[in-house]
C-alpha cells in the first residue's frame, strides 16, 4: 500500500528518550533517565480543589477562544513580570513542546537555517527536522552558549533563528552566565536573528543568583515557559511571549494546530494560580530537589572512572556526564539495565556529530535513598 | 524589524468563524453563526465526578504516553467497533482538529494535492493552506460529494488524499448516500488516493437509519472522530483511526506536536465511558437537538425570500442555505448584527471560487424558542 512519498521522506523517527522510558518502565528499575518530575511533589490536593472549582460553571466544557483562558493570561502574565521579564500578555499553548511546534511551524520550513546550541533538547531537534530545515550547531561549554561559535555560525549559515536552552539546559545542565546573554541579544539585535528561549527550568534553582531572561535583553526573543515542571506535566499547560505581530501569527497556527488548548486544563490553572501559593510549592520543589541533586553529584566520584567530567547544575533537573576514552554509552546502557538502572545516552542530543561517550542523568524523579541505590548499581557497570 | 520570509509567506488569515464569534458574544445576540454544542446539556456533574476521581491518583499529573491513555483507547476502540467500525486501537489527539494538522503535516506539503469537497468545513482548508498543499474542489449535491466529479478531479489533478466530511457534513448538513460511498471507496482503492474520513457528527442523528462509515469500506482510510459534539468540546479530545503503520507515524508526529494530549483530561474521559451511559446521554442530545432542527426548519419558510433553497439535514448542527438573486450574505450578515441576530457567510468555506449567496445556521446551541424569536428577526433582515 503506498502512503505517500511525503511520508516516507519524513525524518520521523521517535524520540529515543520516550522510546527508552518504555523500557525503563519496569518497577525494580530505578531510572535517571526520564526528565519527569517527582510525582510525591505533585500538589495532588490543591490541583483537585481547582479543577473541582472550574467544572461548577458549563462554559468551562465549551470551545474557548484560541489565545487561551483570559484569566490565565493574565495570571501568568504577572507572574513573569514578578519574576523579571515584562510581559503584557502571552499565548497559551499545549504544553510547551506545542509552542516549539507552532515557532517551526510559522518560521521554518524547507530552506531554512536553524541554530542550536549543541547538545540541545532532542524534541526540538525531532520538531525542526520534521520542516526540513537545516539544523546547524554552535558550540557550548560550561558558561553554556559560545558566543564566538554563534558569530561564526551567523556569519557562515546566515541562520533564520537560535535555539536554546539558556538557564539549567536539557541536557547539560549548565547556565548560559549574565555576560554571554548580553553578547548573544547584541548579536541577535546586529544580524536580524530570532532567539527561541526555551525555559522550563529557571524557577528550580537550588543556589546561586538568578540571571535575567535573554527576552528581557533582546525584543528578538521568543520565550517558551511551561507549567510541567512547577506545576504538572498531565495538564499539558504552556506559554509562549513574543512581540505583539509574531504572537498573533503565532496564534492562527495554532488555530489550525488544535483550535485552543484544554478549556478544563487552562481554567483548572487560573484557580490554583489565583488560590494557591504557587511560590512556596516551588520552594518545596527546590529544596527537594537541591537535596537530590547534592546526592548524586555527592555519589558521583565513587560511580564513574577517573578522567569522566560533569556538568555541575545550579538548578533544573539533569548531570550531563563524558566518560574517558572511547565508549559508547548506548552499549553501557544495555549492561545498566541488566542491572536495573538507567540513563540517556547523549548521542541523541546532538544537531550533527554525536558525542558516544556522553550521557545524560536526572536526579529530579528518584528520592535521596533511589539516587543512593541507583548509584551504586551504576558504579557496577561503569567501574 | 524583519520577522521572517517564510513567515510573511503563510497564508495565515484567522477563521472567520471564530473571529466571528467575537462579534457574536453580546448577550443580545441570537447567534446561528458557531457551531457549538448546548452547554446547557453538557452533562457537567458526570463529567466533574469524573475528573475528582482521576485527580486521585498523582499518575494523572504525570508525562503520559503520545499514543494516549490505554484504558480511554481501549473503551474508545470498542464504542466505535460497536458503532459498525470494527477497531482495534487508536491514537488520542487534542481535538479532531490536531488529528487533522497531524494528517497534513505527515502527508501534505508543497507540491502535494489535496481534493475537497466542495463547500467543507473551512478549518480543514486553513490546515491544508498551511502546508502549501494545493486544494482542488470536488462537487457535492444534496447526495454529498459527486462521484462522477472525483473521478474527474481524480484523473485530472492525481491528489494524494481526499477530505470530506460524510455524515452531516459541514457546513451543509448533508450526508454522503450509502451507494456513493462504496463508489468513492473503488475509486480510492483504483487510484492510491486516501480519505480522511472527518466524522464528528454521526452519533447526532435525528431520523432515517445509519450509513456505513467510509473507513469500513475501505482500508484506505484516515478515520477522524471527535468527543466534542457528543462529550465537551473544551475537554480537547479526538481521535484517529488509521492502518497500523500510518498509526505509527502520525504518533510520531503528534510527539514532535505537543508530546501527548493533556493525561489529566484523558484519564477524565476514560471514567466517564467507564462509569456512565454515555448512549443515554447521546439520546438526549437527539431529542434535543431534534427539536431544535424542526423549529428551525419550520421556520424557514417565513424567514427567507421566494426562490431560496436550503439542505434538511437527517443530524448533525447545520443548515446551509442559497438566497436568489446577486446577493452576498457577508453584506447581509452586517444587517443581521444591527437586528441582533447572526449566521455564518458562506463564501469562507469554499476552496476555490466563493458563492457569496450562500449562508450556514447551526441549531443546536439555541432553544426552541430563542432559535423562533431568531428568525423572526433574521425575516426583517432577508425578507
Amino acid at each position: 500500500m503506498r502512503i505517500s512519498v511525503r511520508i516516507m521522506q519524513l525524518p520521523v523517527a521517535s524520540s529515543p528518550v520516550r522510546d527508552l522510558l518504555a523500557l525503563t518502565s519496569r518497577p525494580e528499575v530505578i531510572s535517571f533517565a526520564g526528565g519527569l518530575p517527582a510525582p510525591e511533589l505533585f500538589d495532588l490536593d490543591g490541583l483537585r480543589a481547582a479543577y473541582d472549582l472550574a467544572l461548577r460553571e458549563p462554559s468551562v466544557l465549551q470551545y474557548a477562544p484560541t489565545e487561551g483562558n483570559p484569566d490565565l493570561r493574565a495570571l501568568v502574565s504577572a507572574r513573569l513580570t514578578g519574576l523579571g521579564l515584562p510581559t503584557s500578555d502571552v499565548l497559551i499553548t499545549t504544553g510547551s513542546q506545542q509552542a516549539l511546534a507552532l515557532v517551526a511551524t510559522a518560521m521554518l520550513g524547507p530552506g531554512a537555517v536553524v541554530a542550536v546550541e549543541e547538545p540541545t533538547y532532542l524534541a526540538a531537534l525531532q520538531c525542526f527536522r520534521m520542516t526540513g530545515a537545516r539544523i546547524v550547531p554552535v558550540a557550548s561549554d560550561a558558561d553554556g552558549l559560545v558566543p564566538s561559535s554563534l558569530r561564526s555560525v551567523v556569519a557562515a549559515e546566515k541562520p533564520d533563528l537560535l535555539y536554546l536552552v539558556p538557564t539549567f539546559a536539557n541536557p547539560t545542565g549548565r547556565t548560559l552566565s549574565a555576560a554571554r546573554r548580553v553578547e548573544i541579544a547584541e548579536i541577535a539585535a546586529a544580524h536580524d536573528l530570532w532567539i527561541v528561549e526555551d525555559d522550563p527550568y529557571s524557577e528550580l534553582r537550588y543556589r546561586g543568583p538568578s540571571v535575567p531572561p535573554l527576552a528581557s535583553l533582546s525584543d528578538r526573543t521568543i520565550y517558551l515557559g511551561s507549567f510541567s515542571k512547577i506545576g504538572a506535566p498531565g495538564m499539558r499547560l504552556g506559554l509562549l511571549r513574543a512581540p505583539a505581530d509574531l504572537l498573533r501569527t503565532l496564534t492562527i497556527v495554532k488555530q489550525a494546530a488544535d483550535l485552543h488548548t484544554s478549556t478544563v486544563d487552562q481554567a483548572a490553572a487560573a484557580n490554583y494560580l489565583a488560590h494557591n501559593d504557587l511560590d512556596a510549592h516551588v520552594a518545596r520543589l527546590r529544596h527537594e530537589y537541591g537535596a537530590r541533586r547534592d546526592a548524586m553529584i555527592a555519589a558521583l566520584p565513587a560511580t564513574v572512572p577517573s578522567g569522566t567530567t560533569w556538568s555541575d547544575p545550579d538548578g533544573g533537573m539533569f548531570v550531563w556526564l563524558r566518560l574517558p576514552g572511547a565508549v559508547d554509552s548506548a552499549v553501557l546502557l544495555q549492561e545498566a539495565l541488566r542491572h536495573d538502572v538507567a540513563f540517556v545516552p547523549g548521542a541523541a542530543f546532538f544537531a550533527t556529530t554525536p558525542d558516544h561517550a556522553t550521557f545524560r542523568m536526572s536526579f529530579t524523579t528518584n528520592t535521596v535513598a533511589d539516587i543512593g541505590e541507583g548509584m551504586a548499581r551504576l558504579a557496577k557497570v561503569l567501574l
